[in-house]
């Protein structure tokens, strides 16, 4: 039998109501012929339950007993699953991580998959159970203790099984009905998109598109499994939703396939660094340590600097999120005491947001750039600072330009047309 | 080092407050210098919560999922105390059911302990864990799945670990501090005993003192294990509750040690039955089928037959909890129309009650029925029915008189008096 495997999230189990209705669409697949897979999380509110009392108990708390406790919520929703299956006459049974089982490393929190033997889920398919609804988010460590893969790690789980079983396809039931050209909420143009590239979607999902976990994206490109997304509160067929796929099987090539946006950015820029081997590791390394999440980097001589002959010196502009200035201030300043770095000043601008073109047509598509930068100037919006990589333009901008960008992007590039 | 058994009920780690409250009594007796496995229920509430969702879900459920459903309020618990506890700097851990294991019968929601290997627990107490918390009520299967042992089986949970550990005690925690001669809210009279037989507490459980689950008790008294129930919510000593023990251990031996009462009971009387062998099982048969739990049951020659010379026939009499008459005379009705048993008429009587005094004493002291029919004849009450055991005499009488029957009978054998 065709395997296939369904991933349903919080929203999609929130209730017994909702479980009935992820267990239709379960019904729809095995009657089509599947042996199915169904990985599924907490009932929505119930995680955060969990981690509310381990927090109010140990605000330093053993990551083991965490797992074990925060566990218990995707443990419920599988056995309500099972049984809401077998009362549509369909033979299923819930399985927990131990039980399959799912091998993970022994990082309490964040484990990464070991391996997922078939042989005890297969077995119970050769006798006749049709669905295997299995607690996603959970493993077990080599040391027998229970491990979660943190949060979101529903969707990686889904496409680890995908993986073990070479299942057909791995189906995303979530509150959106598939990924978008960008953000419906910003321009109405807005179009759903049938196929999204892998590369794209990392790109997409780590830009703030949080329809997928980026971690989920990039075990299905290294295993090639297909993933889609779609809503679990509409009627589906086989095409509905967005398929998330290998850059082959995609026809249409468009050189951009979405906008993405970040709002809450800032820019900092260090003026008059030295400009000597090691600084930018003496900037940055301790910026990390102060859990910083440095997302753009540019490196430039300074006009001011160069205009004055003062030779050996750069400016060094970085973003994060914005709601991590103090504590870049406070390393920055840090370093600087140390005798690490030495700089003029810490500039900082707090009201910037950062808009991205993504697409792997931009690889053999000549002028991405130049129209994306057309674009933006014919609105009168102000580049701050560029990155480029291999499929993806970023920009950031004054933040209450945002939207306008957006929309004149998503007009440039004409994303409101099928290819 | 010895070892300890605490077991707290869901009303004594009902939210992060009651954990720590437990978890500081299992602190002292870690500072005694003991090994302590903690058996922990689920937070009131959560059990209730988590059954009535299997029920809405599937009104005849796969017990196996149930059982994987319901037993997560355990582990929540678990993983809870074992955080409480490190806070407090001790060394602890939770084990669920798999991981200890706790093997048990495949009978689902009503499991029976095969085995608790004491090894991985063992291990860790020898590499410095202190403190084993346990998530009761729970075990697995020889097939891997999770079993449990159907309600209050926590009770039997924590006796179970003693007389695998070998444990010095097992103290229950629970809402109230120890076993009374009888409810305290009949008479203010009702004296906390210090000690009570395993088959004296047998007794008062069965009859409705709802101290202790009847299975842990048992349990207890084949493995002699020390049991002391006590309060979660008092400050305790090594002579706090009550201990729970064998008759060896009791030094005092009164003929009685409590009055054990059962408010809502029924009296039918199937009239003029024919006395043949196998008129019993036909009429006990149906009635056990149809799920009525019959407690006494009086056979007699009614004098009107006995007057008239009708030989050959006979009255039943016998008792049931009152909210199953219906099913009672259903079942009669039903086996009368088969043809399997003939009588006149089913007389019910759901106006009465039933009253017993439990003693071992009993066994060495003569005139305690005589004493009982005493104390009850001089208020006036009438007795209707009597079944008498080893260590218990029990009566039916008319509701109405119940509490002034206890009253008398607490006063007659003076209960109030320490031995």
């Amino acid at each position: 039998m065709p395997v296939l495997v369904m991933k349903f999230g919080g929203t999609s189990v929130a209730d017994l109501g909702r479980i009935k209705n992820a267990a239709l669409k379960v019904r729809r697949e095995v009657e089509r012929g599947y042996d199915v897979i169904v990985i599924v999380s907490a009932m929505s509110g119930k995680t955060n339950e969990l981690v509310g009392w381990v927090n109010e108990t140990s605000p330093f708390y053993d990551a083991r007993e965490y797992d074990a406790v925060v566990s218990s919520g995707e443990n419920v929703t599988a056995g309500l699953m099972a049984l809401t299956l077998q009362e549509m006459d369909i033979p299923a049974r819930s399985w927990q991580g131990w039980q399959v089982p799912i091998l993970t490393t022994s990082a309490h929190g964040a484990a990464r998959f070991l391996d997922i033997p078939r042989a005890n889920i297969d077995q119970k398919f050769a006798e006749g159970m049709k669905v295997a609804v299995v607690a996603g988010f959970q493993g077990v460590s080599p040391e027998g203790r229970i491990t979660t893969l943190g949060r979101g790690g529903s969707d990686t789980t889904a496409v680890a099984f995908a993986a073990a079983f070479g299942a057909e396809r791995c189906d995303i039931y979530t509150d959106v009905d598939g990924v978008y050209t960008t953000d419906p909420r910003i321009t109405s143009k807005a179009r759903k998109l049938d196929r999204i590239a892998f590369e794209e979607m990392l790109e997409l999902a780590s830009l703030g598109a949080k329809v997928l976990q980026t971690r989920s994206v990039e075990l299905a490109m290294r295993y090639k499994v297909k993933l889609r997304v779609l809503s679990s509160f509409e009627d589906c067929d086989e095409t509905s939703g967005t398929l998330v796929c290998d850059e082959e099987d995609i026809m249409e090539s468009k050189a951009v396939a979405g906008i993405a946006f970040s709002r809450d950015e800032a820019k900092m820029t260090l003026v008059t660094v030295e400009d000597r081997p090691g600084i930018a590791a003496a900037i940055f390394g301790p910026l990390a340590e102060a859990g910083v999440n440095v997302d753009m980097i540019v490196q430039n001589i300074s006009e001011e600097n160069f205009r004055d002959h003062k030779g050996g010196v750069t400016d060094m502009t970085f973003s994060c999120p914005v709601d991590q200035v103090k504590r870049a201030e406070k390393a920055m300043a840090d370093a600087r005491a140390r005798g690490d770095i030495k700089y003029d000043e810490l500039v900082v601008d707090t009201d910037v947001a950062k808009v991205s073109v993504v697409g792997i047509g931009m690889r053999s598509h000549a002028g991405v750039a130049a129209r994306m930068f057309r674009a933006l100037a014919s609105e009168g919006i102000n580049i701050k600072v560029i990155t480029t990589s291999e499929i993806k333009i970023s920009v950031l901008i004054d933040r209450k330009y945002m939207e306008l960008a957006v929309q004149a992007l998503h007009d440039a590039f004409e994303l409101d047309k099928a290819s």
